[in-house]
């Protein structure tokens, strides 16, 4: 796992070792990123919102929401691979749009979207 | 946007523009990553398995996922960047753990993990 | 739709007269489940604890989380027939489960689980 | 936890004797329902849409599925509850909604929705 190379290949290439190519399929795998993100929230979901702000400074609920972190994005990154989608890519053409809808000067404040 | 930047800086930036810090909590953000994920199954969720491997294939919905993938990535990145949390290497430490639990030899082509 | 008659058999009904029940795998409708909370939890995410305790004396917000909680509702249903679950009972004996390993005494105040 | 009473009322008997209405807020709820959303899915998603047709027939994978469902349908019964909604009338209404929207005639057979 050197880490010269992309993720995509790494995780690409530590599924096909184990023959879990099988498995990666398109509706499989957004199964298990929903899993993984039901699992983050589980972190999360008991805290204040000031707990939750401080949750890094807690050092063992801390590694917990990193590891979950971490699988969320093992499986969008697996997902987006099989499909053929480039995920950096993907978030700025989406942002692009998001910035058209949202221009600065009216968005300015509002919960309207994010 | 320039593409030369990280990713996080320029989310971060797109929503301190429009004073949207003060709703990217850690608990918000969770909540509107599982949003996402639940608006890309629901593109997902009624083709066969042979159809949501060639979903990249159809023009509209293939754009359609790709947004949702954009969406996703965009919530996730900017999650992490609130928690201080470097996505790669979160991914990346959790691989290494999951090398040491799946050992190739153990665990080719078993479903038992993933 | 006669009100005197279990939801479980209405769905069913309402998915044969359609020819829907193709598409009602347990894979599918989970995937669906799941799509649909995400968009109860879009309705809810950017909203301070205080406004998300008083939405439902927001006409408008307070119908779209009725018709989300509805989604989320049917699709649970149908997933919990389609796999022969009575969900009533599930949750009941789910509820016994926990009540053992949360006695009142120990538990109470803590969010150690809920 | 008498069986001739509503679940409502027995979750939220639960919960008070325990101090535990403190935690359930309806964002927190909303975390805690996705959370164990993702835990179904996970008992589902490298299953074979065959195997999963057949869940129920396997004694351990049975009684863990059928325990998810039984924590989904407590956290949606009590976030429901919590706002104040009855949830089979929110199924029956949304219901209706999307029997105007796809006439048994029109929807025969297509995904188009569900």
């Amino acid at each position: 796992m050197a880490s010269n190379r992309r993720l995509p290949g790494v995780l690409r290439q530590f599924a096909e070792e184990r023959d879990w190519q099988q498995f990666h399929t398109p509706k499989n795998l957004a199964m298990a990123l929903a899993g993984e993100v039901g699992e983050l929230l589980a972190e999360l979901q008991w805290l204040t919102p000031e707990q939750a702000a401080a949750v890094m400074d807690e050092p063992e609920a801390g590694a917990r929401v990193r590891a979950e972190i971490g699988d969320v994005m093992i499986y969008l990154t697996r997902l987006a691979d099989v499909l053929g989608i480039d995920l950096e890519e993907a978030a700025r053409a989406k942002l692009a749009e998001v910035a058209v809808r949202y221009p600065v000067e009216q968005a300015k404040g509002s919960a309207a979207k994010r």
